[in-house]
């Protein structure tokens, strides 16, 4: 019973996904979620994508048909936390907090930053013409996002790993100046991320404009992989997977056995239009499935709606009393709170404080229960095996955790998650 | 009945205010909120507090002292909106949508941020060492500040102009991008703001370490005014007014009468210490009362608390349609919004929307509804003398006023504020 891992994935919500992105992102991603020991956040990025995209139905659109692509391909909102960006107004603030905790120099080096300063170099302008201060600032708000939610793992791509190393600096600086908050995440990058093929052997990009569409039409997704090009090897000629982008699309869908039968098929002279109907059938049979949910959810806005605000509710089961500690940390606080004596060198006296109480009972199982000043028991464990899973509850629940997250509690008859919340508060804070 | 001038300021909650700060800024500006024809906004700017201030006790401690201040000095919470900047959670979702819309050279050209680049400069170090983004980003959290009650004028001193300007700049942006939903803000400099001299003659200034305390005991009061410098004439030597800091002092607290006595009195040769007593006298009695009220509220912070919660409502009932309203222009919108046929090249069909009715009764009086598109009445006004003043009324409710916030409407019995806030949204985007 270790303290789950946290993975937390961003999805861009521009564009609609193609062939590629589902293979190289969305299946693998909606796999990782169902590994036992980790919590999977994955959020759609909307306040980002107002960086690059001011056409507001496009935006709207793009969020909507995004969500849609993700639960079709299985992502299941019960299991994992799934929600829109903009959903979480505890995002925006906690931006602003690490706003001010960041140096400008780091932003300064972002690469997409200098990427953008690089082009108006080599185009003879301004470094900063046509930057947005919302391209400069997009690492801070990332942050943000990776933060809010103490995540431990990121997937990223390589070229996103220097804005993970930002962003634990930023929680670094916050850590040191506040004290320790935020968990440092680390970036997970996986090297072994497919690529695929495009219409024309080139790694399937909308730059390239050679993707198949993921969920068009079954006769869309046939005559796409009609246009795949081959060589001009007429039927019953022996035929090469080396270098052939139509094999290499069918191997990311088939398995082992129906790959070398492919292979065979090959060798044996199999004609390309046979190799093509071969291959939508295998797309299809994974594709159809989700194609009709896909349609399902993109004809029933309100039902993906929905969706999306319980996933937000759910966040910001974590969100809403992580950024009441935080605001408490920085000074935004209830003018009355104690919590200023407490800090102000300790002029005021010590209020007395819930606290956890852990013990064994006769069942010989270990527990833990949270009381307040008073004795009353606000929380109480199921029984554990350990004292050390027991503590390490504990510990996410001193840590930030909010208790509606956790499994093995049990708020007592009559307490309010309202009080728990608070009392966690008051612990984090002064314990 | 014209529509008031919206006044917005800013209120720094770092320090403690000083008998300077009393004449120069505040007296003057509660004052001026008592002006017929305009609506006034003054803002604890705690958000902005944490640039420089990473001492959470003192913020907090500042926020109240400072809350404190102005009220006892007279600004009627009723009469105004006063709120604390970080009980608005829409002002930091504002100042993402704004960093969106604002270049990054704009900022670089901001004077404070130069400031610091210059003193660098000097130092030889790096052009950003120790500059936050904080500091760099100030500009773009203050424009939110601004925009979101579409305030008209901002009093500011004339360091601050620029900052105005970068706000009127970057809400011309976003009108641009997304339409008209900005009021373009102006600077209000006010020339002959009045600067006290401090102890020493020179304006009374914290860094010169030359004030006299605003709402201290009486007695230091007393201590600080015998300390003021003065020239070393014996009593019954007539003395100079030209160049005398108590004089000075005086003036800015008596009538002409009292001012003229004085002069006679320098000019008989009134001694030094009995001016002093004088000039102790006569701040003692515009303060002594104020002092008292100072000294209860800070004794109570729950109080005020409760004070700054209820100004952060007022303000919130402004804040949430508009932001809503914001929302909907970006594309952050509900997933089955028909606002997205609309935008898209009014490829869906139009849906009936709620519309304002203006009409004459037999009373002779002016009056509106607001029916919804089956005919049902959400609001109804009261009576108006002209057309004119009910349309100005019937504008504001168009121009993203709140319902809440306005007199002379009366929502019909069974309407809910949050379908009145709804029906002005759908107006106020497709109308």
């Amino acid at each position: 019973m270790n303290a789950p891992v946290r993975y937390l994935t961003g999805i861009t919500t521009t564009g609609t996904p193609h062939l590629g992105n589902y293979v190289g992102a969305i299946r693998p991603s909606v796999q990782a979620s169902r590994r036992p020991g980790t919590e999977n956040f994955y959020f759609l990025a909307d306040y980002h994508a107002l960086i690059k995209c001011d056409e507001p139905a496009r935006i709207q659109r793009s969020t909507m048909e995004i969500a849609a692509c993700w639960l079709a391909a299985g992502l299941d909102p019960e299991r994992v936390f799934f929600y829109r960006q903009s959903d979480i107004p505890e995002i925006p603030e906690l931006t602003w907090l690490l706003t001010c905790v960041t140096g400008k120099g780091l932003l300064n080096r972002a690469h997409a930053y200098k990427a953008a300063m690089d082009r108006n170099a080599a185009d003879g302008r301004d470094a900063d013409a046509d930057v947005t201060a919302g391209l400069f600032m997009y690492p801070v708000l990332m942050a943000a996002d990776i933060v809010m939610f103490n995540a431990h793992k990121i997937p990223v791509g390589r070229d996103q790993v220097q804005h993970i190393e930002m962003a634990r600096d930023m929680a670094q600086s916050f850590n040191h100046l506040y004290g320790a908050h935020f968990t440092l995440p680390e970036a997970a990058v996986d090297e072994s991320v497919a690529t695929l093929p495009g219409l024309d052997g080139r790694k399937m990009s909308k730059s390239y404009d050679n993707t198949i569409a993921l969920f068009g039409p079954a006769e869309q997704l046939r005559r796409q992989i009609a246009g795949i090009v081959t060589d001009s090897r007429a039927p019953g000629e022996p035929k090469e997977v080396e270098g052939s982008a139509l094999f290499q699309i069918y191997q990311a869908f088939a398995g082992a056995e129906e790959t070398e039968a492919l292979r065979r098929a090959y060798a044996e002279g199999i004609a390309w239009g046979d190799a093509k109907q071969l291959l939508f059938e295998r797309i299809d049979r994974e594709i159809a499935p989700m194609r009709e949910r896909y349609r399902d959810l993109t004809a029933n806005p309100d039902e993906l709606e929905r969706i999306l605000r319980r996933g937000a509710d759910k966040a910001r089961s974590i969100a809403t009393p992580f950024m009441a500690r935080l605001r408490q940390a920085v000074g935004l606080r209830h003018l009355a709170d104690r919590g200023q004596a407490a800090a102000e060198g300790k002029a005021g006296k010590h209020a007395a404080l819930p606290s956890f109480k852990q013990y064994r009972e006769s069942d010989g199982l270990h527990y833990f229960k949270l009381v307040d000043p008073q004795g009353r028991v606000l929380l109480q464990s199921t029984g554990f095996e350990s004292p050390r899973e027991a503590g390490q509850v504990v510990a996410r629940l001193r840590g930030g955790s909010s208790a509606g997250s956790e499994q093995h509690i049990r708020r007592s008859e009559g307490v309010s998650e309202n009080e728990i919340t608070q009392a966690l508060s008051q612990i984090a804070h002064n314990g």
